[in-house]
């Protein structure tokens, strides 16, 4: 895992045992703790963590004191070496301090996307802008001409952990989802175009109230009391209110496909799909969120020739990647071609 | 039955063979039919309904012109002969016109509430003046306190077919629901108490925009596309916005409870219960919901003396009435009381 | 509906009482009943249908004569008048013979695809000339380089009712599937793209063995009681073992994505997929299936003004057809376009 | 958390390292382990409990010895230091003895009803001296007229952990259902009151044999093998025996009432609600229990300023207690009331 | 269909078009309704039953006089012609009469095992006095010593519909269930003989009082409102009462096989199996109950080359019986053998 | 616990704290780990296991050189003291080093079956003999009468969990299944008996490639992604390939029972069954696999005292042994036998 930014320093989940480390790290949890032999007083037990993992960390001398000058959550330098306890990698720190705000960069301490986000930023206004319902158009447009908006869709995860979750993966999902939706559209003409891109980008607004990134992805009390669905809703009919002439079918259609674009009763989704943007747009999405999911597994393996992938729990099955991807690599199919 | 306006005539519910008849009835459905003898032409096939159910009638003479003088939809006043056809009673229509407008009360014509309306409407509004928290005492007065709501409300039925799914039936549910309340609050001290009553009372705003009752209680395509449980949130977020001093976690919990009233994400609910006001007020809808769906199924036997009800399909069950009331009635307990 | 063979004369799915009407029709069911006045003797019902339906028709003269003639399942001739008859379409019949062979078309008496059914071959047989890997182009090519499959592949469907179910339906989807597979592929790079590409045109394999089309489209013996699933195997297993040099691995990915295409257990799947190749291959299907599905029930509305479809009893809903399409016909975007 | 009996000394959910403690505690727990360091021998780890929770313990010095002196299940009298090691709290016990019966009340061991017992059971006397139908009264009054059955049911838990799991809780979940039953009564009229009253009566009495409560809240043998329904089934029917004039309809509707009170199926419930006290039974019983649930979850909060309670796994959610309770206080509604 | 007794005369079951017949039937259904040409006055519709099915049958002339000599429910003797109405069998009567109480059989009336039930009775007696534990041959004995029960298990049927519903059904069903008992006790050395086998025994008793079969196959009020389960455990508990040296843990056991032999809650089981036996006698119960329902489906096909049973709305599927038996008969196999 | 051979030395399923013990284990997990004190270097942990169980142990001198000694998967002999931490038993080795190939025998080192191979394998043998149709015979002969098939036949488990876990479980669930298939088949003269035996016999083809035994009991990857019922399929189809004179509906009704034998679509099976064949054949199956799971649960009981197993999150519940054995034996029934 190569660093975003030079001075990180080591990644904690590219820690092994052996190494020595100094590297910046996000503390998740600290807690002082008594030696067994009481008289030898307290040592320090820290996770700390970064965009690749967290580790565990034991501090062994001046814990006390050391504890007084630092917070969970604070960004920290640490040094020591690797060590494998337990079965469980482990940091003897020999040094640490709270950082300088200027000394490291946020977007190591939270996974991030990969991709280029200026360029999936433009990607999804040009959709906008070519939005030919005058309509539908005005309504897209109260999302996507507000800067403000823009600049929390380029950061917004789009799930907690099942997809895409990271830094600009809500970005990243909307991106595959429209392009999806064009190739759907190219083999329904029945399919109202600009109301299924609309649905797909008026979708994800949501999702900027449903998640916190702060400093963790997590979900927001309003995500989880009132859920992405619903406040979608509230903002797109408050939109609306502000369009006077928007034809009250053509919001119907909308809303409906907001309303059912997750499928099924049991999961959460207050309506079913009745109609064929609806329809499309749920298997657009869930397309593009499972398929995610099993890649997102699948790169988490710990070992690149690992065959199969621990067991997940929601799935219900481990994933299989494979012996080895050689044999699965067409050969050379000759000079005939 | 006795007709609430004497001059209804019959009603459909009530007709045996062998009577005579002259009544008013909405015509659902009209059909020209040839006899299997070619050469006497066609006669007419109606559905003739009202408040108590419906029946199949004929005319045999005079058949095309008459069709041409009404339409599905219209009041008429027929005269004729109640038969019985193959078991089913059919009415053999001697003369048949469309009604005028003075002739007849609209409230014969769709099942209603047995209970006072406007009693119930002086209970539901003293409950929303009761409310002491200003905040919520506002945005419930924001509906309470308007004319053209309570009018709707008066009429709205609180179900197509699976509860109170009459006229005044939605009514009927919240002053119940209204009642329960108060029994969970003396019980639960934890529980906010204007919190429940505001959530029962918002809870029902939907249902205005779910049903229509013009002529036959259905649902509306918002009511089918969106849906109550999208509609309450939508009017009550639009509510909220007028009201910019009302507190946002209170804002959050009411949302919540109206999220989250079904209870289960396969019952239709994108939210599931989360604090003690969501679950209370799930509980007692659904217990008001399926003690009085039991009880009108019970009501609607066709003879008193059925010991079972028909099989429901929905319910995968018939329910029971019972044998005879007598033997469950209690005795005289005695003079001593 | 236009016939594909001008001889046909009226069909099925477009007889309006009152007209007269001379045409070809397959005899669905025949059956002598008697006249209520048994001294008449007995009278012919019949069910005849084609592509667009069928119709009931009766012989009044000469029943149990003419009824000796021909059997069901047979193509007959007949002329009469259009008759509505207790709410239903009925033929009275005045002259009906056994058609021979080369009176009709065979394509008209069952549904079949709107697409060109050569431009749709075409652009399969190149799909599977574009596999680069070597044994997956030698197994796919053990199916697409035979002309009897493709002869029976241009004319399955793709299932008995819920989607493509009409004559070359299997052919539209699979050209639908591939379509959306390459769709995925620019997404995710990560997916080996032969194996997905292959993946989908073996999928279809087995559906030649599990349906039969002779007359009426329905399920085969081992259609029922091997399913498509397990047909695909033996075929794809067969021909793997004339491969002897096919890669182990790959073969069991491959067979891994075909055992699991239809997901989850409860939809009849003996696998659920635990490959990207698989997952992917299953929500693709499933998008082009459920879409499908969608887009045939609004297709079958009776009438074009209506803006919801019947009750659907798998689906559990009726769906939404709008209720005009002008309203969401974008307007002039004007003249800066 | 106030101890009912001073002697009781500090509770186990109540120790914060740093204190040192002396108090009552039971065993729930004992064994003897080796340090590491072979040549110091033994110590003893304990598990020590009472009402309000459990604490690890330590003995560090004399412990084989110490071993012998008590077993699992006694209540001691321990006295030590509170720590923290490893995130959790322990403490390491100086002195500790066996108690003698008159030191202690049981009462402090288990959790137990905050309501008062004696007048919880003055009312479920006085509702089942209010039975005026003689049958049911009778009935009634062979459990509630019985010293033994109110001993116990003054009590006895009402589950195991779901609501209600303390001493006495059964008796307190009655009293609530019975008023709940009252509401309800108000609401419909056609629901026999006595039936209801006397299904709720009766309905709790298998439940003293479902739980053991000597030391620890437990199932019995019957409990889990047989079960509350049928073991309350086999109870009342033992007691019908014993009254031959019982009406048998009248006893019919009661076993039903009780068959089916769990509502479903999958709930464990033999029968489905087929009568309206049947179903009016089964939602007042949830509702409290499930209300109940929800308040007890929330109480269990470790710290009162934690917004979100644990997750909950049989429910599979978090419940929301609030951010902070001030902003759901009714305001003073001013002079004007 | 062969009649059980001669003067019968022909069955319902095999009545066919064109026939004259004269024979016995039972009144299930009686309606007199008019001619359409009112000035003829009034005809007789009944419906017409035995143990092989039922027939449509109808009386032109003297129908309202002949109306008023029997009753739903009599058994009638009837003469008439046997016609072919819109696809449905009917029965022209030219004669019918009230029988008299000597003239038939009531076994003709209801369908009936083909078993011995004399030897069937006689198998389960021998199998009751060969238990050898005192306390469960003691227990086993209050029931099979008992005339009356005996009388009653030769004649009761195992379920309304789904398998060996027909009189003696009952017996049958327990003979298979001990033979499959002895199968099983022979591989598991674990299981207490004489508990699995008193279990299967005592298992039936409830349906002596869940069934009626006076005049059709049907639930009691008690069989619908307490159910079979309940009702076993009632009289399993009375019968241990008279048993006061029963051991308890033994009782237990026996009792929660006879709960949970259904063997999951959704399947009305208000336990799940937790014992050896349990386990075992639901398993036993279970593939006697599932392979009879198959093979009383597949007899009652109505063609013997029919291919497909009728879909069967509870198994959701249709049966194969198979296309011809002979290419499953065994060859002769030779003259080595 | 005895062992198979007497130079195993003790299993680790009877280790008790205080031994001294010298045996053969099999090394499942190895891993050196530093001493906190960091001057004394590093300790050596390993997981020891053979068929009875494993066993924690810990080298603590000279821990690093012994450690490249041996591998994890080697047979080791290890000498040592027991003792129990933190409430686990743990071996303290003082002499380990790796075993030689001539010193144990494979069987010690996994569970294996306690009835006599080779008599089960005559009996299956016996079995297939006695088939008397020639083309099941010749089908099931292909395997029956391979000496590789038996070999493996006579190692395998039936599962890698649930029942029959152990080498030789699949060929004893074989038997057993077999015994069970004679008894359905005195009931049902309808079965045709070597079609039902032929299916049990070919349905455990698939789990020799279903399942490894080398080490640990496991899935393959083809059991994996393919699994064991289109493994059988594909096995049995190639057979069938063989046998061009193999009618082609039985190879359709056998391929159907192994396509449904696991009865459901949830549990995994791509078919339900449709004759009566297949429908024996699952439950036959069910039966033996609950039963015997059943079984398993109950004698993996670490004490013979214990009334209830360890709860099993598979069935979701614990299971019950019972108390004392005694109160269920028969007392002798006395002289007049």
């Amino acid at each position: 895992m190569e660093p975003k930014h030079p001075q990180k320093g080591g990644f904690a989940g590219d820690l092994r045992p052996g190494e020595r480390v100094t590297a910046f790290f996000l503390v998740r949890h600290k807690q002082l703790e008594p030696f067994r032999d009481r008289t030898k007083g307290e040592f320090l037990t820290l996770t700390l963590g970064d965009r690749t993992g967290q580790v565990l960390a034991r501090v062994w001398e001046g814990a006390p004191e050391l504890a007084e000058t630092f917070e969970e959550g604070d960004i920290v330098k640490a040094a020591g070496d690797v060590e494998e306890y337990l079965g469980r990698t482990q940091l003897i720190v020999a040094k640490l301090r709270r950082a300088q705000d200027n000394e490291y960069d946020l977007a190591d301490f939270l996974p991030a996307t990969e991709k280029n986000i200026e360029e999936m930023l433009g990607f999804v206004q040009t959709a906008a802008e070519n939005i030919a319902d005058p309509h539908l158009a005005a309504l897209v447009g109260r999302f996507y001409n507000d800067a403000d908006f823009l600049d929390r869709l380029a950061q917004a995860p789009a799930a907690r952990r099942l997809h895409h979750a990271y830094l600009g993966g809500l970005l990243e999902h909307l991106t595959e989802v429209l392009q999806l939706c064009e190739a759907v559209l190219r083999l329904y003409p029945e399919i109202t175009p600009d109301l299924l891109r609309a649905g797909a980008m008026l979708n994800v607004v949501g999702k900027l109230r449903e998640y916190s990134w702060a400093r963790d992805i997590d979900y927001t009390d309003e995500g989880r009391l009132i859920g992405h669905v619903m406040l979608v809703d509230e903002m797109v009919s408050r939109a609306l209110e502000q369009l006077p002439d928007f034809p009250a079918e053509l919001g119907l259609r909308l809303r409906h496909m907001l309303a059912s674009h997750r499928g099924r009763y049991e999961w959460g989704s207050p309506r079913q799909p009745m109609t064929l943007e609806a329809i499309a747009l749920h298997h657009v999405e869930n397309l593009n969120t499972q398929v995610s999911r099993f890649r997102d597994l699948l790169r988490a393996r710990r070992e690149p020739d690992q065959a199969w992938t621990d067991y997940d729990r929601l799935l219900g099955r481990q994933l299989y990647a494979g012996a080895a991807d050689e044999d699965v690599t067409p050969e050379e199919p000759g000079p005939s071609e």
